[in-house]
């Protein structure tokens, strides 16, 4: 390669980094190298349905080195990038230091407890497929508990079960609790009639699906109550512990607690300089108020330029949910995989124009909708002023999410897995596994 | 129920249990309790495939339950089996007490390390999901690590496999290896040739697949080495640690080890009394001999009588991987899936008779032949003195693994892999996924 050749690095392989990485790849003129702590791309619209064993990790995830196997000008290296250098324009990873030309950093959101990182013991957030697997154990463990113990508080608190957060997380994984419920496990078990099964939906804000018109809330919040989920909002959380959430002045016993209530951006070290600086909230004033200061909005994201890179380092780029962008509405836009793949896709394109002597031009979000889906069969769909739901909405949702799904064996293995769950209301993945690996726990001497 | 309903409790959810479970189940005269650490049914013979990637754990695992949803008189519990007291005959798990009529454990077989327990760290087994699952997040791991490093050395280790053990499973993923690195990760790499990989077979007795013809061993030995494997026959390991295998004389350096060198019945407490006797080997003598001591075998399998009960007990039996039954040819059955099938349902069959008031008929099993598979489309088969091998050989393989396993949508997902796989050369659960679900390693403050 020639040396005018730039090198790009991208951390994340997420939404934004995969769609960048393959609008780069086989271009002249760039070489590409993709850092990710996985080996894989993962779908995380589908994650919910690992939680709730339907479907499979590798059903929904694929790995990135395959995705980009033919980009020849693309290499990917898994590992953790510990520290970026702005001015020496260096990335520090675990395994060594890389030098960038352009740098474009989406390294996604992580749960956020909101000051109570002692939570997440008991309330498990949705965000990785080691913490979907384990939202299942403990779901599907709540359910072999409650059959087999003989006390019937413990029996009640077993099957009791609380989502914390009415966003469309939240309400996928409530809805999906009282379907399984009451269709996939009722014939089971012997001892327990799991139809009997509490699942209640607790949010802080004065309704759930806030993103949504009030109307199609409303309507996503009758389905939930017909799969037996009660709907609470303004019903913020203030404390979690192993035995029970309190909320608003009532206590709860439950001993399965799901937190879809709020993320924020990846931290990565050196972005913010030593100290870090922070937007409207933030204290920190020792630098000059040059206007080319890093800064992050409330939820730890990066406040970006109008096209997307960072103030004073035009090479320099966050995007997806990393990034807080404001430009077009005054709001920022959410953290959704559309907004990660439209911004991911811009950057490269930004890298052409730059390369090509033009001139950068501004990130425009086109949105093309949103949609929840509730429980089986139910989903609430809205287009600009279009707006449906039910049956319809439902398969709507489905050719959407399979549309986008990365790889094709996949779209068709997700198909075969709805299309069985819809026929048999069965779910095919229905397996507690231990974590340990090792026999240490037999009896062998 | 009826007072004279009798209760029979099955330790073990494996080929045998299930098996004794579905036929008793429906069956009037008997109440059954299937008792089972996990709560899915594992179809052990693709295992090695969830190990090398080719199958997600769902795949080949099915809930107990769902698979027994329509034997009203059968209850699945998930617990462990701690202890068995024959002559007040009740069992004690973890979650209570169970009162017997008849008992059939069938708690399957371990890996064993001949002593050398150290060693398991650094050379997994596949016996159970969790090792599946962790050998293959070694094996990606490693070639993750080989395209990182810029140290030759480290790079060699990294890329050399031994698998220690020539019988079927070692010869499985032997060839499994092998493939992967010459065809479906060939084109992923771009620091790395994975086709240099060395992949080692290396087995303590002079040949491998010792059940098999000489002829046929020697084919798959053959079919081996075109695939890159090497190998080794009567070469004992001697030590293993984190870097390096030794082996008669020879120090191999390799980062992944394997290990498929044996098994050892799973021993329950209570079953040998106090003190635990032993058969030849050994030198208990302190009860009398009255001809009814429970006995185990060196390999630690409980020594059965001609109808798989236990001495003394006619209302004990034990079946699958935990029995050792010699009344056949002399030598004791293998540890199969057609043996434990085979068991299980003639212990249920010996129970129907009791129950009708008939004689006890003797075990005996149908040897219907043995296969083994070696990488893509290559086979051995050997039915009774009808051998044969390669592409047929590996369809037959195919067909009889796909017919046994458990569930008709397992079934038609794994063909369905297994096209995939055929013709694209990919492997479909490519997914290096970490232990921990926590996000404590995160940067989040």
């Amino acid at each position: 390669m020639s040396d005018a050749t730039k090198h790009v690095v991208i951390v994340g392989g997420g939404f934004a980094g995969l769609n960048a990485a393959k609008k780069l790849g086989g271009r002249a003129g760039v070489r590409v190298t993709l850092v990710d702590r996985q080996n894989y791309h993962l779908f995380q619209p589908l994650l919910y349905q690992v939680a709730m064993a339907g479907l499979s990790p590798a059903d929904i995830a694929t790995p990135i080195r395959s995705v980009l196997a033919r980009c020849q000008n693309v290499s990917v290296l898994q590992g953790s990038v510990e520290r970026v250098d702005l001015q020496a324009r260096t990335v520090s990873a675990d395994f060594g230091r890389l030098e960038y030309d352009y740098l474009l950093l989406c390294c996604g959101s992580i749960p956020s407890y909101f000051g109570h990182r002692e939570w997440e013991e008991h309330a498990p957030s949705l965000k990785t497929i080691p913490q979907a697997t384990e939202i299942r154990r403990r779901l599907l463990s709540a359910f072999e508990e409650a059959e087999r113990t003989e006390d019937p508080d413990l029996r009640r608190q077993l099957l009791t079960f609380v989502v914390i957060g009415g966003g469309p997380t939240g309400v996928e994984l409530a809805g999906a609790i009282g379907e399984m419920s009451r269709f996939t496990l009722a014939r089971d078990f012997r001892n327990i009639d799991t139809r009997l099964t509490q699942v209640i939906l607790i949010e802080s804000g004065p309704r759930i699906l806030s993103m949504f018109s009030e109307q199609q809330a409303a309507r996503a919040a009758r389905d939930l109550e017909k799969l037996g989920v009660q709907v609470r909002p303004n019903t913020p959380a203030t404390s979690i512990d192993e035995q029970e959430v309190h909320a608003d002045h009532e206590r709860i016993r439950s001993s399965t607690v799901l937190w879809a209530a709020g993320v924020r951006g990846v931290e990565v070290d050196g972005l913010l300089g030593q100290h870090g600086q922070h937007g409207p909230h933030g204290q920190d004033d020792r630098e000059s108020d040059r206007g080319d200061r890093v800064m992050t909005d409330r939820g730890g994201r990066v406040i970006v330029n109008e096209d997307l890179s960072i103030p004073g380092h035009p090479n320099v780029f966050v995007a997806g949910d990393q990034a807080c962008f404001t430009h077009q509405t005054g709001a920022p836009l959410p953290g959704t995989a559309p907004v990660a793949m439209q911004q991911g896709r811009f950057v490269a394109e930004t890298i052409r124009r730059d390369l090509a002597g033009k001139p950068r031009e501004a990130f425009r979000f086109v949105d093309k909708g949103q949609m929840a889906t509730i429980g089986r069969s139910r989903a609430i769909v809205e287009i600009g002023r279009l707006r449906f739901s039910g049956w319809f909405a439902w398969v709507a949702w489905l050719v959407v999410h399979i549309y986008f799904l990365v790889g094709f064996k996949n779209r068709l293995l997700v198909v075969l897995h709805w299309a069985w769950s819809y026929v048999t209301f069965r779910r095919g993945a229905r397996l507690i596994v231990e974590r340990e690996w090792r026999f240490g726990n037999e009896k062998a001497k």
